[in-house]
Order: C-alpha cells, then sequence, then structure tokens
C-alpha cells in the first residue's frame, strides 16, 4: 500500500534504523581476508587490535552476523543529523524531461558535508568505551577528517588528522573546520614520523597522497600509548557503519511503495557506495528483490573499470595489511587536474567482490562532464553537489535520458553524498573553462599495476 | 496536549504554512511610513514600482493585511528546503548544565547557508510573474547574493550582484557559488554605475559598503529595461516573507506543547529576527501570549542599543527613500576588524518601531564572545554557525547560564540562521587568537549620526 509521497521523506525518529546491516553475512562469495603483509597469512583480531579498537577489529573480521546493534550512544548522535532525507528529484525530472523518477539520499546536510560522520561518530565511539586518549587517521579532500573532528569534539577524544600536503595547502578552509572542532593537523608528508622522513627524503618535493597519509597516521597509532588508528573508507567495518544509509533508504522506500530499478553511487573507496546498496544487496543476494547496481567512479582514478582484482598494500609505507580488492596498484596517484575526492588507487573488499560476481556493474565518467552535471543539477535542485557525489549525479542523468528515449518509467536511486561547498576552486575551474579531463593510458596503469606485490 | 517531543522537529508538508503573516497588521503603533528623498512626502506604490515589482511595492507599503497567501509557486520551491527542523539542544543543555530548555529552529540546511532564501525566491518569483528580465542588488558577506543567485537560476531570471568589494576579494568562494548559479558579480564600488565611479573619484582606494553598493544596484535597476532592484534585509516585505521562519517555529511549538519564555534573534537589518518573532509579537501584541523578545546586535554596529530613531538614508548615494529606523547614519562603517554580516547602519522600520515600543529588548555582544560561543556550540551540537547566527547563539547561552544560577527552567528559543562554511577567515582568526573586538567610541558615533537627514 502506497501512502501520498512527500517531497523529501524524513522518517519519524521510531523508525529510524536500530541495527547496522553486514552484507557479507548474506554473501556466498565472501571477501577475501586481510593479510598479514610479513607472513602472508590471515590477520586475526588479535594482530588488528594492535592497529584498530577491538571491537572494530571484531567487526572488521566478522562476515557471519547480519545484523549489530548500533550503540545507544551513537543513536543519540545520529539524531543530530540524521535520519537524512530522501528527496524525489522533480525538478530535475521536469529539466530532463523525462518520465523517469529520480530519488536521491542526502547525506550533506551536517557541518562535515557529507555521509563520512556515519562512520566517524561509531569508531570514536568505540574508542573512547575502549577508554583510549583518542585516534589519529589521514584525510585527503578533508571531508573524512572533519567528521572525526566532529565526533571526537562530541566525545572529548584526542584527534590528530595527517591532511595529503597539497590538501592542506589548498583547502586552508577544511584545515580551520578541523580546528575548529579541536583537532590537530598536520601536512603530509611530515617530520613527525619515519614514514615520512623516509618519504621526504626520497621525494623532496612531494606534495603527498592518501598513500602516504595512511601510513603515518597508522605509525603515529601504533607508536602512542593509548592511540587507534581509524580509516574513513575502505574498510568493512566502515562499509557496516554506512549501512545505516541504505537502510533508512529503504525503510523509506518499503513506506512509500517506492520500488528502484536502479541504484546509484559514486565509488573512491567505496564507503557511501557500499552503505547505500547493501540492505538492497541483500534482498538481491537471498533473491527477494532485484535492483541494478551502479558504481561511478572517474575515468582519471578507474579502479573497477580499469584495475586488477588482486591482493595489494593499502598505503605507500607498506605497514598496513594486504586486502584483496579491485586496484591500480598502490603507487598510483591521479594525474594533477583531477579534483575532489574518489582518487584512492583500491577499493573495498566487499565492493571488489560483488563487482566480480558480477552483481555491480561499474561505470566510469570524466570531471568536465560530472562539473556539468554539478552545475545543472545545483540550479535546478538547489543544492551544490561535491564533486564526488557528482559522479553519481551524472550517471543518474543518463540513465533518465535513455528513459526518455525509451518511455520507459524506471525508478532511479542514487546517493547524494555530501555538499561541494569547500569545493569552490575546482568549481571556480569549471565556471572559468580551466578545467580539462585525464584519461591514464594503458601504459601508465600497467606500470602502477606492476608494483602489486607478489606471492 | 502535549505529544512526545522528537529531538529535531520537522512539520508535515500538511502542517506548513500557506500564508505569510504580517505582524505589521496587529501593530497599534504602525511603522513610519518611507519618504520620498525629494519630497519628503510618503511614497506610494506607484513610485516604489519603479524600483521594486510592482506587488512587492503593495507588500511593502500594506500595513493592514494581516495574512498574504504564499503563492503556490513559491510553496513549491520552500519544499526543496523546509521545513527547517526546530531542534531541542540537549548537549548545549547538558554542556552548559543548565535547568533550561533550549530549542533553536536552524534556517542553515541550503545551499545559501541562510534564511534569505525564503525571501529571495518570494522577490525573484514576483519579477518573473511581473514578465521582468532580471533583477539586481547588493551583497555583502554573500549570504543574500547567493540566496538570490539560487532564486533566479531556478526561475530562469538574471541576476546581477553588486558585492562589496573587501568581501569579494576575501570571500572568492561566495562570488564562485553564485556564478555557478549563474549570476553576474560585480565587486562594488564598480565603473559600471554613475554613482560607483563616483565613490570611486571621491574615495580612489576604498573596499565598499553595503550603503554603496545598494545605491549602484538600484541605479542599475532603474535605468535597465526589465530589471527592478531586490533587498535582502530591512523592507517590512522582506520581514513579511521570512515571517514564515515563525510561522513554522510556532506550528512546531503549539504541536508539542513546547511554550518558549523568550525568542533571541541576531539582528543587522532585522530580517531574521522580525521573521522569527513576528507570530509570536502578534500574539503578544493581541493579549494572547507573552514572550520575552530579545535582538542581539554587534558591538561594533550597535544600531539598537546606542543608535537613534530618526529618518535616515537607506543607501550612500542616497537615491533610496527614507525610512524611519535605529541608526547610526548612513555614513557608519563598522571597524575593519568586524567579522560577518550585521553590520547595516540601520535597522527594520517594522522591529524600530517594536524596539520604541518597548516591546523587543536589545543586547549587544563583543565578537570573540561571540566566536567562543559558536566554537562551543559547534563542538556539542555539531553544526558550525555563521558569525551571524552566533550573537544568537551567545545571548541564548547567557540566559541559559542565569537559569543555572536561579534554578529557573525557562524555555529559550533561539534562531540559528545559517551556518558558517564561508566565513572559515573569521573562524582561524579566533582559532590563531588574532581576532579582537571593537567598541566604537560616543564621539565617533556622534559623528556618523551627525549625517542624518534634517528636515
Amino acid at each position: 500500500m502506497s501512502k501520498e509521497i512527500p517531497y523529501k521523506i524524513y522518517l519519524e525518529e521510531s523508525e529510524m534504523p536500530k541495527q547496522w546491516y553486514n552484507v557479507r553475512a548474506d554473501m556466498k562469495n565472501k571477501p577475501a581476508p586481510l593479510l598479514n603483509p610479513g607472513t602472508h597469512e590471515p590477520m586475526t583480531v588479535d594482530e588488528l587490535s594492535g592497529v584498530f579498537c577491538r571491537e572494530l577489529a571484531e567487526q572488521e573480521l566478522d562476515d557471519k552476523t547480519p545484523y549489530i546493534d548500533i550503540p545507544e550512544e551513537i543513536l543519540s548522535f545520529y539524531k543530530m543529523y540524521r535520519p537524512s532525507p530522501l528527496v524525489r528529484a522533480y525538478c530535475l525530472e521536469k529539466a530532463l524531461g523525462t518520465p523517469a523518477k529520480i530519488y536521491y539520499k542526502f547525506e550533506g546536510n551536517n557541518t562535515s558535508g557529507s555521509h563520512k560522520l556515519n562512520s566517524a561518530i561509531a569508531q570514536a565511539y568505540y574508542a573512547k568505551k575502549q577508554g583510549l586518549k583518542g585516534v589519529t587517521t589521514e584525510t585527503g579532500a578533508g571531508q573524512w577528517g572533519t567528521a572525526l573532528s566532529m565526533a571526537c569534539a562530541y566525545l572529548g577524544l584526542d584527534c590528530k588528522v595527517y591532511m595529503v600536503k597539497v590538501s592542506y595547502e589548498q583547502k586552508p578552509f577544511r584545515r580551520e573546520v578541523m580546528r575548529t572542532y579541536g583537532a590537530d593537523v598536520t601536512p603530509s608528508p611530515s617530520n613527525t614520523t619515519n614514514v615520512g622522513r623516509k618519504i621526504l627524503e626520497e621525494f623532496p618535493g612531494t606534495t603527498g597522497s592518501l598513500g602516504c597519509a595512511i601510513s603515518e597516521a597508522v605509525e603515529v597509532a601504533v607508536s602512542s600509548e593509548g592511540y587507534r588508528y581509524v580509516l574513513g573508507s575502505v574498510l568493512s567495518q566502515v562499509l557496516l557503519h554506512q549501512s545505516v544509509i541504505g537502510l533508512e533508504s529503504m525503510i523509506a522506500c518499503d513506506k512509500y511503495g517506492i520500488k528502484p530499478d536502479m541504484i546509484i553511487g559514486c565509488a573512491g573507496g567505496g564507503s557511501n557506495l557500499g552503505g547505500l546498496i547493501s540492505p538492497f544487496m541483500g534482498r538481491k543476494l537471498r533473491g527477494e528483490a532485484d535492483y541494478q547496481f551502479i558504481a561511478v567512479e572517474p575515468a582519471s582514478c578507474p579502479s573497477l573499470t580499469r584495475g586488477v582484482y588482486a591482493y595489494d598494500f593499502c598505503d605507500t609505507g607498506k605497514v598496513c595489511p594486504l586486502a584483496k580488492m579491485y586496484t591500480l596498484g598502490s603507487g598510483f596517484i591521479p594525474s594533477a587536474n583531477h579534483a575532489g575526492g574518489l582518487r584512492y588507487h583500491g577499493m573495498s573488499s566487499v565492493v571488489s567482490q560483488l563487482y566480480d560476481d558480477g552483481l555491480i556493474t561499474a561505470r566510469s565518467v570524466e570531471q568536465t562532464s560530472v562539473f556539468e552535471a554539478a552545475t545543472q543539477f545545483a540550479r535546478v535542485e538547489g543544492i551544490l553537489p561535491a564533486p564526488e557525489s557528482s559522479h553519481a549525479i551524472k550517471v543518474a542523468m543518463d540513465e533518465a535520458l535513455k528513459c526518455k528515449e525509451t518511455g520507459e518509467e524506471k525508478t532511479i536511486l542514487f546517493g547524494l553524498t555530501g555538499t561541494g561547498y569547500f569545493d569552490m576552486v575546482a568549481y571556480q575551474k569549471f565556471n572559468d573553462r580551466e578545467m580539462s579531463d585525464y584519461i591514464p593510458s594503458d601504459e601508465e596503469l600497467a606500470k602502477s599495476i606492476s608494483t602489486l606485490p607478489k606471492f
């Protein structure tokens, strides 16, 4: 039975999910285990607990339990900015002249500006519960670092952020938001770690990379009393926390009889895509419903569409466990003209396995077309989207235009992960027609992929 | 009968107001009329219609009609970002250890980042309805210009924004948001107008002011075919549109049996304060309920607390009608260390009259204390507030702390007008302990007040 559908669907507090959904429990082919980089044996909870909080290490390795209770304290924090609205894009539909029905789940209505807060509060909570003093992390575009700073400020935890140097310099305002929330922000590579000093010695002029900032943050975590490392994407625990996006979406769809034909998400490390699709994928895996899932990645960092599925290093310093994933090689760094996030060389093991099993399709798009879509979206729907999120917008618009040709009334759901308020340098380039595209050559990718560990 | 109160109250679409409320209808002492700067006679609708759209000119002069229907097209646009949530500040209460109940009406969940969009869409709508090509306006901190750009993009209207030069240069990202929405942004004073050229000649190094940008925007509007001028604050029509804030708040309060003892708003030109308090003030004026209303202004621009109540020029170029208001004189420019908005020399005629009648109290606060309050609020409530809004936060916190002393369980409602994502330069100054306060001397104010027109 379908009720009259409001323009924006906000769940009632009583309807909000109380448990996260762990899609691994329903996967026949489980994601490959993390391996110890020394022994090449699967990592144990004990081993992982040196880097991560114990409960997060358990979540990381748990591929059996389908539902995990969201602790009361996290539910309280979620109430500060959730539920996020599920919005019917009436104005976009009208502008495109499409018979398709377009919905988006908007995660940008919080100061971190993105969905990252969903996992930041969870990871900070478990650190606090374990009696830790603080956490360390890396951030690139700055969404994750901001989210973690907010969560730590709320819980009274210390927060040390290694920020990719080029972003630290080009995005001083993101840095200031983190500082306002009391975080300690260091440009990476830095002289504060062994791995940082080594990288600076080897590449004196480097502007840094995510892989390098991860290495520094991990080193500080394992060498400081009372600290652990936290990560904003890629990990299975992060996808678990982000399932709140998909669960809220599914509850809202069910409540109003909305049946998505396709679900579209941008994919960098896979946290948003994995979280958005998880509960829907669960239904598909259990044979209860069918959906088309589309992962959208930048043509300049195409891990799913042009990478290989293999064990790889997660970081530049090679201090982290090995993960089996679609990857471009840990030495891959997107071209300098690449704007925004979605720049990690690999992809979540969960998303990688689902993609390898043919349960998800993937598409890559070039950034000028992404900013065109972003601008059109902003003008008709009001919200100025993050460059990352705009990858999903682009493909949602492409699919809606296909419906216009065929006359099909498909229902499209996409994840609008965040806002672009701290990305105006990129928008300015686009407005000034100074933005360009870059597609790495086969040779270039072959070279970075050749850095994969061999065993 | 009170229901269980959710953390954040979102009205259902069916509960949202369908009419604006015009507080002037219930005022015994009406605000003084706008005067023709040449004849000193009250402005007529015909005269005002050369500058404003006709329907807006009618709204400007209408002090009799209590409720005015919100056109269907505006209601549709409102649905894109309204209702705004009424939030119980549980975490702030806990952090302060106060028995007071604190609520805030949060208007920042839209790309313009503030309440300004409520009037921007209304003014753009009437311009479109009148068959105009476009509108002109000024912007200081950039919230109003962004809001108007969004509204014009949505309706397909041309939008010319004169942006105070110092903001144009220091806030390039606000400028880019406006450009992304297709607006034409010119730093003011500029060579594109007679008044701009005259001011540049007289003060070659000037970084501009709101009063000067208003003069330029008005000149372009009255001298271009198919254009009118629109203004984001001060005017009675703007307060009318902004009454949607207060109406939603009142409906939410009534629904859940919340009875505010005091209602607090920051006050620059008066648009947010006036909008928030209007329907509550209506009840007070009709003897149905009582509330304490507090207008909070910067100590560096204290029009209510240290200004005079008199007819004054609204703009530097003296091309606009004269308004009776609390004013510091049209020559007043806040000290260079003043961060954020709330920098207009005068105050809405409606708010001024209510203040003069003793129905509103006013308080001025210094900016370092405002940023302290903002930072504490951000850390516990999550939202990074605009400097303007933080004036209201500061006084709400002061009042809650008084309740802690007296043990009174007062209910405090304040307007959180917007977010500070484009104000990180000011936050950085505060974080680096480089922010200072400035209180103008009596001599300084006497000098600027001496520029009032004499008749």
